[in-house]
């Protein structure tokens, strides 16, 4: 059985391309006891993939030269030596770029099947994007009814989902992102109060006209010069979910940091970095609301799933240019 | 009665001089109902004044052109027409640069007469120095015991007490300061365990040579490179306690935002900006608390008192090249 992967060949400095990686193809190793073999159906493509690829660690070790890339799929377990899991039950975890996936049985997850639930959704709804929103929204945000929310990265996998928590929270919701058609989804699709297209020009402006009497949560994706248009702009007591910073993973540390930094302590404002996995224990209480609010036809999410696992460089490539719709995933095998 | 004053004459763009201020003697005004007079003996020189006169609103309104420069200052109350306040009673408040202050009796505070307690301790040691320690360390930087605390402009009035506050709390404390002479002050007589001199040159590379394993609270009191290095050296889960960014009060808005603000995220960092009028309701529990250790001599404070409201101005730019040895304080009258 011919497992293909994608090997971290070299460290980018700047957009990853295919030069960085190597494509291995290789006999799937035998399992050691305790072990399970995950036959890999669908890889998720996330903008924090980019930061586990540097020299530097980062709240994960750095991915190895000529280790398989490191991602998070949901893939069937073929074979299992581990007491714990069953042959044939779907799971998820750190699964990497490849065809199959050897590990030790308790690193992965069981996936529950649920009708009326898509593959996709776990990925794009539940999982990791979703708590993401949850506990990055309502736990370090801590929302108050009639605040203004301003999201960054509103039409992308996260993004999408806050805007929605938010107006379920009955907050005003001011979603960023770039281009008519994702403004208009925002607004159209998702109930955001206003919108800015930030490759219009004039953020700062536009902003301003958003939120007439200032900013109170902000759900940063991006940083840059997104965020200090809003850290100008923040009111008393702020808080600022800091989740992600995507203009600046391919920039190396050449990018410079916020200029209204300073507004942090005139303005009282909480900054909070966040990162999903330290609310793993937290999972069931994120599920449950997630849950019902789907079911309720309260929350929806846009899958954007591609094909062929040897297109995985240049498919995380788009994320950090905006050219997905929603979710990006990548399917590997049925 | 002729009452001296320094009015704001114009906005300063970089350094503040006396060219800023309008030396003004006119009567003092007659009191209407509800008002008192103080004569104004001690006046408190803080950081934080610079943000006052810049053009922008920061936590307070701007002070107007043509306008009695704001200060805090400790006095006594000389004539009253307000019900609450007594002739010859001590108080502190806005009271501002000059000889007199006319003004409200509500906006004046009662500065209890307590023996073995100088007037120089109201603005050293309790007041508004005190609680902002106190608030900052406790209450933002929820200190857990043997965790690493770094302390800028620790030699200075706020940063000293924090340095003790934290030895109090069983933290292992690490100041940074300008000079041998004050890095000897902190070591030796306030019993930081770790001093990085800024002025030595590669604060970097000293300040991971005095935190061995990270920094897990950082109270800031001057921003730019000193905050930077820090960022960089973060542990997960660390607090910046945002306080003060002396470093950049004279730069304007040209002072670039701190390159390392990515760690906040990397390392799921809390950053926090707090002014210690945000606490005034909570005043007595830090009285007890600081009142108590100051008795017990673990705490001590400096004072730096100077003399002659004429000069003024150029007292408070001492706070700029760190001129100052502990609190500054401008004593006007007896």
């Amino acid at each position: 059985m011919i497992n293909r992967q994608w090997r971290l060949a070299a460290r980018p400095n700047g957009e990853l391309s295919k030069a960085h990686f190597q494509w291995v193809e290789e006999p799937v190793a035998e399992l050691q006891p305790g072990q399970i073999r995950v036959r890999n159906q669908l890889l998720s493509l996330d903008p924090t993939n980019r930061l586990w690829v540097n020299e530097q660690d980062s709240y994960l070790p750095a991915v190895p030269l000529g280790e398989v890339m490191r991602g998070v799929a949901i893939g069937v377990v073929e074979e299992s030596r581990c007491e714990g899991v069953k042959e044939g039950e779907r799971v998820t975890g750190l699964l990497g770029w490849q065809d199959y996936a050897v590990l030790p049985g308790e690193l992965a997850t069981v996936v529950p099947d649920i009708p009326g639930i898509p593959l996709e959704a776990h990925h794009a709804l539940l999982g990791a994007t979703g708590m993401t929103a949850y506990f990055g929204l309502l736990d370090i945000g801590q929302p108050q009814p009639d605040e203004t929310l301003v999201v960054s990265g509103a039409a992308g996998a996260v993004g999408s989902l806050v805007c929605q928590m938010g107006k379920i929270h009955n907050l005003r919701v001011v979603g960023i992102a770039g281009g008519a058609d994702k403004c208009a989804y925002l607004k159209d699709e998702l109930g955001c109060d206003a919108v800015v297209d930030y490759k219009a020009g004039d953020v700062d402006g536009a902003l301003r006209a958003a939120c007439p009497v200032g900013i109170d949560i902000y759900f940063d994706n991006v940083g840059g010069e997104i965020l200090d248009a809003v850290l100008g702009q923040i009111k008393d007591f702020a808080r600022i979910i800091e989740c992600g910073l995507i203009s600046q993973y391919n920039t190396g540390d050449d990018a410079p940091g916020p200029r209204n930094y300073k507004n942090i302590l005139i303005r009282r404002a909480k900054v909070q970095g966040f990162i999903v996995m330290d609310y793993l224990h937290r999972a069931e209480e994120a599920m449950a609301d997630i849950g019902s609010w789907f079911m309720e036809g309260k929350l929806r999410y846009r899958a954007d799933v591609r094909e062929g696992l040897e297109h995985a460089p240049e498919v995380l490539n788009e994320l950090f240019r905006g050219a997905n719709n929603g979710k990006l995933m990548l399917k590997i095998q049925d």
